[in-house]
């Protein structure tokens, strides 16, 4: 008959490998059948119980638990006995090279390090990189359970500096060939990866390492950098700074899908990088398979790949930018774009790809709540019109037999000074208007020509249709209009129309610093983080780490304000 | 000055072509500065307001509302007393042949139609589809602002009979060469289309034909087909009798963005076509580019592009076929799937895919909100974990280190007989455990061997990784599992090994009536339909429909009483 046994050790803090340890040598006692090693958390409470590892005890989440399974009491009882033996075991065979108490020590000894990577539990993280950002370090933040606000804090005072934060809950970068956290062994190239995505990054980074290529950088962010609240900081550094980087040849941006007005910058600044980019945020929508520069992937195996084929791609990538006919209107980047459209699916996709460039954007067939138009009359700051939706055809043709609606509200639009490009769509075809493009047009030359905006028409159909693609194409064209054949290639072209935003103003993360071998790191948290540095070459100081007062926050806080 | 008259006709009847053409009658006559001519609905008194034309009259949506805008009351005044004039013109150029005044009256005339045609306002549009199907005729219904529930009834009876709606609010039909509604000249050719997107059918198949295809027939399905309480019948059908159609190799279906679960059957159903399916559900996230013989576009050009390749490409296309090891669990297709991921990415990206194939599916880490996993400690039906995720990490190693935690939940998960199929993945590199397969081919060979449960594994890693790749796949290979280096193929392998659905067991819609030539229809609603139905040389009627007492909805009501 299994017995269970505990005990409880209160507010004491023990590092997790400390633990693990101690439960396996507690599994391999005689007797012991099961054993659970843990902060007693609620979570772990569950995770004991759920193993029948649960005793009756009261134990908190500052409070170690350990709970031994075994076949007799006095077998249960003899393991307990040796728990001070199993953690004084582990302690002799740290302890053999001398090793600071404090970030500030080490880098006393360790000058030149760059990096400090930080492990420690949340609660303690954000002030352990608070120090490291004080002392003008990037920061490498594994730690999870670290608090919002303290994100988006450390990353605001890091952009300031020129300096990075990746994370909190960052597992994976690769720096100038050196992995912080969990990273892979892959040759250098000139490939550069950014990740909210710690298993994204060794995902991509190994499979680019199986396809022959290399990876130049690999810049975690932490899983919440996407957020609205964080706005993509440390991403938008990443970026630049890999846009900058002249071993970078092609970069690939991965997250779980973003916050949509996160996504539309950072998409918007990946079209500016100058390189081409990758982006697969898993499980969004993508708006095309390209968007000039841009790629979108649809797996992380794809965005890899993607990346090798543009790789070798790259000198003849600059296609994208040729095509763009002389226009009139100036200062598109700063006006508004309206769609007029007849087909509700083409209103759609011409919506899914232009929100991922233009905020805010509204239609009366919104894809998301927040794009609603609340009157489908009046057009507001960027809006993509489904003329053929239920509001505006009730006892009335559909607009790709009656021009009349749409003619209306094209004059609209142009009559507004805020208005830059009129898109809109020309759908041929059996039964059709015999002669769209012969009642548009007169229109279109009005516009484009007096008021200096621009026209880009998509113009569907075939040269067997009744109303002869070419002559239509060709009226189109000769009232200024820019005419394209889907939906795609037209909202690329607006993209180009609008030109390039620029840049922050923030100053850019120093290649100088990142690009320098070997690369020097201070490791306060997780030893085996420092173990797998100093395997890889990287000069390292591991800091033994201690919560202040022993972990017992009432103390620290005595503690703090005695400091001051 | 101008002035602004009107004149309203209660509870008059028109069709939106003679409105229209009224309204372009009264625009060409001297002094008429603008003109509107609408049923009275509060949207199009709105639109009236906003170009300045609208008269302070009371004026319902049953009421025709003529305004006129003029450059003086005299040129008002007789343009208002031009309306009958304008009327009856437009009738005396239509009344030269027979018109037949029922539905039952025209199949009289053309017997072999298998089609009817319905393009009345919505509100009379139900009942003329639910005569058409008790006539045995498929309906291609062009309506809109058709009731949800009619269109729910009118599926359903149509399913039970092998008859096909397609609608309401269809816009694009091919039929056997012949377009129905808007639709493009395209040639006939390999490619099935199924749409609940007109202009989406139109621009895929103008796409098809500027490339060299052609299309075999382009089904379309309303837009509201692909809601949950739709349930895809339509498409279902659709997908179903392309399948069988000899001259349909390659199919390609289109949609805004399905229900989950609608999305998740089709795609299913997809799977089991026999031939390639390229699938774009504009807006959707896609699973993968490819999963086994369906194929995820993300625009409407590159679903024709990818269509075309892959007639091409059929023949050799049986691949994904191969590399099914021979497995020793039975019954797969109705047990559960257990996926216990350490990275979190990876878990998403299962998710992800996983979702588009199996349904219910929960997660700690869900995409949506119905898929959250009430308790993380026990798994339900089909479940993904993110053992990475906080509830599991607090105080805790992650289980990149520590496989303590996945090997009991293995072991739990094995246990469970409605359990068919385990997937986890192992990710080596820097940081993380420098032996996973060591830890975890016991207990894989344990469940693989004993409870006949299968084993997926996806292995991250690198060749130069600390652990030694090859030794991690073959340990994990020889204790049972089948082993892949990304998610994508190891989700597609679960799809194999759940092996097909079986098919509804409703009637299949006859080839035999669709295919023939020439195509043969009725017509109800709009003349221009019938128009082009005869300018493609199909055999047509043209139905001359009135409401039931001119659209008086009580009087109807008295009559429909008075037949029974």
């Amino acid at each position: 008959m299994p017995v269970v046994t505990s005990e409880v050790r209160r507010g004491a803090y023990y590092d997790s490998v400390v633990l693990m340890q101690l439960q396996r040598g507690l599994l391999g006692l005689a007797g012991v059948i099961d054993a659970g090693v843990v902060m007693a958390t609620p979570a772990n409470r569950d995770l004991l119980a759920a193993n029948d590892l649960m005793p009756d005890v009261a134990a908190g989440p500052d409070d170690l638990l350990v709970v031994v399974k075994a076949d007799s009491d006095s077998a249960a009882a003899e393991a307990l006995n040796q728990v001070d033996l199993l953690l004084t075991r582990r302690r002799a065979a740290v302890d053999q090279e001398f090793r600071p108490r404090s970030l500030q020590a080490a880098l006393g000894m360790l000058p030149e390090a760059a990096w400090v990577l930080v492990s420690v539990p949340g609660r303690y993280a954000a002030s352990v990189a608070r120090d490291a950002l004080s002392l003008e370090r990037h920061v490498f933040l594994y730690s999870d359970n670290v608090p919002l606000a303290d994100e988006i804090e450390l990353k605001h005072s890091a952009r300031s500096k020129g300096l990075l934060i990746m994370g909190p809950d960052c597992g994976t970068a690769i720096i100038n060939g050196v992995g912080l956290g969990f990273a892979n062994h892959v040759r250098r190239g000139p490939i550069g990866l950014v990740g909210a995505s710690g298993t994204g990054l060794q995902a991509i980074s190994s499979h680019l390492h199986s396809l022959g290529a290399g990876v130049s950088h690999a810049i975690g962010t932490g899983g919440r950098d996407l957020k609205s609240e964080v706005g993509g900081i440390t991403s938008h550094q990443a970026l630049e700074l890999l846009a900058n980087d002249p071993e970078t040849r092609v970069i690939v941006i991965v997250s779980k899908p973003p916050a949509p007005d996160v996504a539309t910058r950072l998409v918007t600044a990946a079209q500016s990088a100058g390189k081409p980019v990758v982006i697969d945020f898993i499980g969004y929508a993508p708006p095309a398979r390209q968007l000039g520069p841009v790629h979108f992937a649809a797996t992380l195996s794809e965005a890899a790949e993607l990346a090798v084929k543009l790789v070798d791609r790259e000198n003849d990538d600059r296609e994208s930018e040729s095509g763009l006919r002389p226009h009139h209107a100036s200062n598109l980047a700063d006006r508004y774009v309206r769609g007029l459209f007849s087909g509700g699916t083409l209103a759609y996709e011409a919506l899914l790809s232009l929100q991922a460039m233009l905020v805010p954007l509204y239609s009366n067939a919104p894809i998301t709540n927040e794009q609603l138009l609340p009157d489908p009359l009046r057009s507001q700051a960027h809006t993509i019109l489904d003329l053929g939706g239920d509001e505006f055809t009730v006892g009335r043709l559909h607009p790709m037999i009656d021009n009349d609606l749409r003619i209306r509200r094209l004059k609209q639009e142009a009559a507004d000074p805020a208005v830059g490009i009129v898109l809109l769509d020309v759908v041929l075809g059996e039964g059709a208007h015999p002669d769209p493009a012969g009642e548009l047009a007169p229109i279109i030359a009005e516009i484009t020509g007096g008021q200096a905006v621009e026209v880009v028409a998509i113009v569907i159909g075939t040269e067997d249709d009744p109303q002869n693609l070419q002559s239509q194409i060709d009226r189109l064209t000769q009232a200024g209009a820019t005419v394209f054949r889907n939906v795609t290639a037209a909202v690329a072209y607006v993209g180009r129309l609008r030109g390039r935003l620029v840049s922050p103003g923030f100053p850019p993360v120093s290649l100088d610093r990142l690009n320098r071998r070997p690369l020097a790191a201070i490791n306060v948290g997780l030893e085996t983080f420092y173990e797998s540095l100093k395997r890889q070459g990287a000069q390292a100081i591991h800091v033994d780490w201690r919560p202040v007062a022993g972990g017992n926050e009432r103390l620290a806080a005595i503690l703090a304000r005695m400091k001051k």
